[in-house]
């Protein structure tokens, strides 16, 4: 779909009403008291003028072009009248009534009904369910939102909401801060026109410069990620909150939606590599967006910080701690001209601690600011200040001093500040925040967008080739997924099937003592457990014994399992274990996993995702997400561990898992030992569909 | 101190001047215009008038008596000042003027002399460097402050603040919330006074409910325990923001504050002990002091949820979550309840998702919230809606109706909420958020609250006993070490020393084959990077050759090191590595600390800390704090630790650091092995000073 389809000349309201108690009879006051500037045609057999307006009777009825209908009939009674729409060649329909997929199945059955009436006719339909949208630009409100009460001033925030009281809560915290938004598009149910495809269409619009969007489930996630991409390469951020986190949330967002819950921690890492910038709720969504807006010449991480609290300083500094940013020192040059400028008992260090007086005299207020910013090793400048209703006026003009001759941008914390001044800044494309916080927290946003434009990777993937994998289904033998790996270019350890005792002695001399032994079967997805795994076995008796103790274990805990023999394996040298593999996300298709190993991975479930394939730079940040990344850095004196081999392997494992799709329903490293040396596959499982 | 002296009747104010951009002109004028009833006397010898009051030269010509002088001075002529205040009397000093400790030598110097003259006269000084107190009781602001710009509604909040323009931002911050303050008093340079005292003095009064602090470093942290406990048994929360977190904060503090800054994993486990409430920033201990302010009367952790936005009841249920709150199902009797006061659309599950109509009208409004509060599951209850301009007022007043009606408490979310509806929520004794996410966090603070007073353990400690440390300083030996921690309760592994390998034997024999061999030196701190340890050792011959092996390679690694001779110890069987230990903090004196054990503790820091000693149940919830507390619990089908043995453990060697004091530097138990049967203390190293 195009932006221009939020661009109707002339729309008709099919179910419309005079009384403006009725969800009907409001849109249509709202639509007309916002000022839209087309054609309304009230459809109602049942009046023949509503608010001035001529009422029809039905919509074969109206004689000029209909470029949207929107339907406030009962739920039962749309399909004929989407039909009517289809007829009279409508190219948009907006569906506010309620009842359809989310209440049952008569209601599933009627959704089913207008799907089909929409692909027929080729329109587009929005919703069900929705509270409908607003375009700023054109002044065009069809919804029934008390956001819409207010005048809904234009700018170049979009938003995007899979709830509608959610989202026009949003456009109502973006209009207090005197934020100016082109569209809200509420988009219901989801029955044609999904996320992506809204999502798609406002960002094509040039006057839109950000889109904000609240996400609960996703039935498909590629259409996003193109979404993503092109976004990317526009220039305009996506910003997102997805609900849904945990599994009370989850159970909740079930409770009240159709669309598929995703799974988090695969979105979050798809989400970090696709640059779309997460957001954990209403605020920290407006002051993400706020940054992104007023902050986009930002170039690097590291903040100067000027405060008139040094509390508040060191509250900073401790949240750009938490979130990887840096406070750097400022060069002595900058110090010799701060201390001309402040009183000496004030701080020259950074934060720049300058106390109150400061902020009563603009000139110095504005200079103490260009001093820091003008700094090289700063990249974004802060400044913190409280209250000051009686000086406001002047700080907003320091302030706009600033940002006329500074090259880098800033962003100003200012606590309990008058509204005044914060519309006034906003109005300067000054960012302002209620606090120190909240600013580190949206400059990190900004920071992650900044790196994700950089590093948009243009180079052509390798080519992927899709293995020959065997047509029937289920767990595959080791030795056939270790020489389906190898094929692939995922070297594992070296490892014989043996049907027998004598066999393994064979298989062993051959690898060269010690090795290991893993029982072989079918059944058994986990080895451990069913007491088939023997390791550092030095020589053929120690090897003998083994093999049939391990046996009689294996036939002891798994005793239905069909056992076809066992695999001799060369042992690994000790390292970092993690675990790397493939999932098939029903929403993304094939992710890339790369975990903690051993005991850790259940107890902190440490992992991160990515979309398959991956780059090995983009592996290699994986790594550096992971919590105990540091293990990887060599602890107790340890050398680090050799993350390059690590990192390709993970792209490997990627590229194995983007190429055989569908077909592939789990691969499973685990574990994986990582060394100063290189890596080694110690052991893989590999699931066919 | 005692609250009283910020009611002083007369207040001489000394180097005031009419020059009103200057801050003694400023501090007197604000002083009048925020309607002091009692005696100002500005003292100044270059004028005969100020303001329309007599000027006096000094302190002496002034007739009557004065409770209070505020300085105003330059720093150099403040202790003569001072002087003078004592000899005529006066009880309090607020000394405003800077250009002391915070700068240099010579400011030490003036403000020792400034702790030297108020002990020989019996004044109390708050300062210097401060911006001075509100009392909004008695309409008194002795401050610069632009807070007092504006009326100084009081209340019963109270602020103490180790940073004048944090702690003024948090004041009018809670004034443009509604709220009213008692006290706010900014501790400066705290030369006498310190943040403790005033803290103490301020829940001393009967109109203060609650106290909000701001924490850069403490001196001494007994007396800030002493009046958490006094608060606890008055059921005053204190809710405390306190900076310094991470390493660059610590920087930033230390490079404005001569206060020690304090470690912060050490005061928030302490916080947790004491129920001192933590608050991240501004905001949230604004939020977190609403809800203890109006929810005092919570009885759970359990959540009942009306959301006008099902999306935002995902929100809230993803982050009560977060914080190990629960949205509790609702009964069949609560459902049944629902369904006959919402639309058939809407889920009567919990988050109650009621849709937009609901909150249009007032009586569904209140009805729906009485069902969600009776239900006996639910302990709190929490609405959500957003903007709503038109409706305000009438929801408002639903709100209060549900106030009136119900026992439990409840709290509104309303995001972009219409400013004066914020006003009447607070002045109904309603908390009021801007959102969902900062309403569960706020929730979350009254849980801990409830729960820390609830459990306030009015029981004695087990009697402390000191041991019979020996005199000398240094690291024990382990045999003496082990004899010292066995007297006081806390057995640790059976362990002998042994000159000679012939003595090893010997010992392996009484204590049982297998065994362990460790280095004995006083020079050894770490025995495994020494190639100190040998484990396992079945046999006479094994022992022996560990033996030889070891001394060699400890005598390659640490060639100066003196070694004694060798420590022979029974094997303990594997389990949960975990470390104990005492520190001897320089804020808190003896502290206990467990943590995560093996490699996890370095690469995760994953410890919690006590003030020495705890009780064994609040040793049991250190372990629940551990973020690997799952270990515990037993990973991949193992059974669980024995936790309460571990408590056991941590509460015996809390008594013994509490009991031994400051003569011993460290008491470091690692590894402490937790099994399903019990613990056993591996390796233990005491360090006397």
């Amino acid at each position: 779909m195009r932006s221009e389809s939020f661009s109707p000349r002339s729309i008709a309201i099919i179910g419309a009403s005079p009384d403006q108690g009725k969800i009907s009879g409001r849109l249509m006051k709202l639509l007309i008291e916002r000022g839209f500037g087309g054609v309304i045609y009230p459809i109602n057999p049942k009046y023949g003028e509503i608010g001035g307006l001529r009422c029809y009777p039905d919509l074969q009825s109206v004689e000029g072009p209909v470029d949207m209908v929107v339907l406030v009939t009962p739920a039962v009674a749309a399909p004929e009248a989407l039909k009517q729409a289809g007829q009279k060649g409508v190219g948009t329909a907006v569906i506010v009534s309620a009842g359809f997929a989310e209440s049952g199945e008569d209601g599933k059955e009627l959704e089913r009904q207008l799907v089909a009436l929409a692909r027929e006719y080729g329109i587009r339909l929005l919703g069900p369910n929705t509270i409908g949208f607003v375009n700023g630009f054109d002044r065009i409100a069809v919804t029934f939102t008390t956001y819409a009460d207010d005048d809904i001033p234009p700018g170049p925030i979009a938003i995007v909401s899979q709830s509608g009281a959610f989202g026009s809560g949003m456009a109502a915290m973006a209009r207090r801060r005197g934020l100016g938004m082109g569209y809200f598009v509420a988009t219901g149910n989801e029955a044609d026109l999904n996320f992506a495809d809204v999502l798609g269409a406002v960002l094509d619009d040039k006057r839109i410069a950000i889109v904000a969007g609240y996400v609960e489930g996703l039935r498909e996630g590629q259409s996003l990620l193109d979404i993503a991409v092109k976004a990317l390469d526009l220039g305009k951020p996506v910003v997102l909150t997805k609900v849904g986190r945990s599994q009370a949330g989850a159970t909740a967002a079930a409770s009240h939606t159709g669309a598929l819950a995703v799974q988090d921690v695969v979105f979050d890492g798809i989400a970090r590599q696709y640059g779309l910038v997460r957001a954990r709720n209403e605020e920290h969504l407006l002051d993400v967006l706020q940054a992104l807006l007023f902050c986009s010449n930002l170039k690097g991480s590291r903040i100067g910080v000027v405060t008139g609290s040094g509390g508040a300083g060191v509250l900073i500094a401790d949240r750009a701690a938490d979130l990887g940013l840096g406070l750097p020192a400022l060069s002595d040059a900058t110090r010799d001209r701060l201390k001309a400028l402040v009183p000496g008992f004030a701080s020259v260090a950074n934060p720049v601690d300058v106390s109150a007086q400061i902020f009563r005299d603009q000139d110095s207020l504005r200079e103490v600011m260009l001093a820091v910013l003008d700094d090289p090793s700063v990249d974004v400048g802060m400044v913190w200040t409280q209250l000051s209703e009686r000086q406001s006026d002047m700080m907003v003009e320091a302030f706009r001093q600033v940002k006329e001759r500074a090259s880098k941008p800033f962003v100003v914390c200012w606590v309990a500040a008058p509204d005044r001044a914060i519309t006034a800044l906003h109005s300067h494309g000054i960012a302002a925040f209620r606090g120190g916080e909240p600013a580190v927290d949206a400059i990190a946003a900004v920071v992650f967008y900044v790196e994700a434009r950089r590093r948009r990777e243009r180079g052509a993937m390798p080519l992927l080739v899709a293995s020959e994998l065997p047509s029937r289904s289920g767990v595959l033998g080791t030795v056939q997924a270790a020489k389906l790996l190898t094929e692939a270019g995922i070297s594992v350890a070296k490892a014989l099937f043996c049907a027998t005792a004598d066999e393994a002695v064979e298989a062993a001399r051959q690898i060269g003592f010690p090795v290991a032994l893993k029982i072989e079967s079918p059944d058994i997805l986990h080895k451990t457990e069913a007491g088939g795994i023997r390791l550092g076995l030095g020589d053929e008796a120690g090897l003998r014994a083994a093999h049939a103790d391990m046996l009689a274990e294996v036939s002891r805990r798994a005793p239905h399992a069909k056992v076809s023999g066992v695999i001799v394996q060369e042992m690994a040298a000790p390292g970092v274990e993690l675990v790397v593999g493939i999932q098939n996300d029903p929403t993304f298709g094939p992710v890339v996993m790369v975990g903690a190993g051993g005991i850790l991975v259940e107890v902190l479930r440490d992992m991160v995702f990515r979309k398959a394939p991956v780059s090995e730079a983009e592996a290699g940040r994986m790594l550096d997400e992971l919590r105990t990344s540091a293990l990887l850095d060599g602890v107790r004196g340890k050398p680090p561990v050799d993350r390059k081999a690590v990192a390709a392997l993970i792209a490997g494992v990627s590229r194995f898992g983007a190429a055989n799709g569908a077909r592939l329903r789990e691969l499973d490293l685990n574990p994986v030992m990582a060394t100063p040396c290189g890596v080694v596959v110690v052991d893989w499982l590999m699931v066919l569909d």
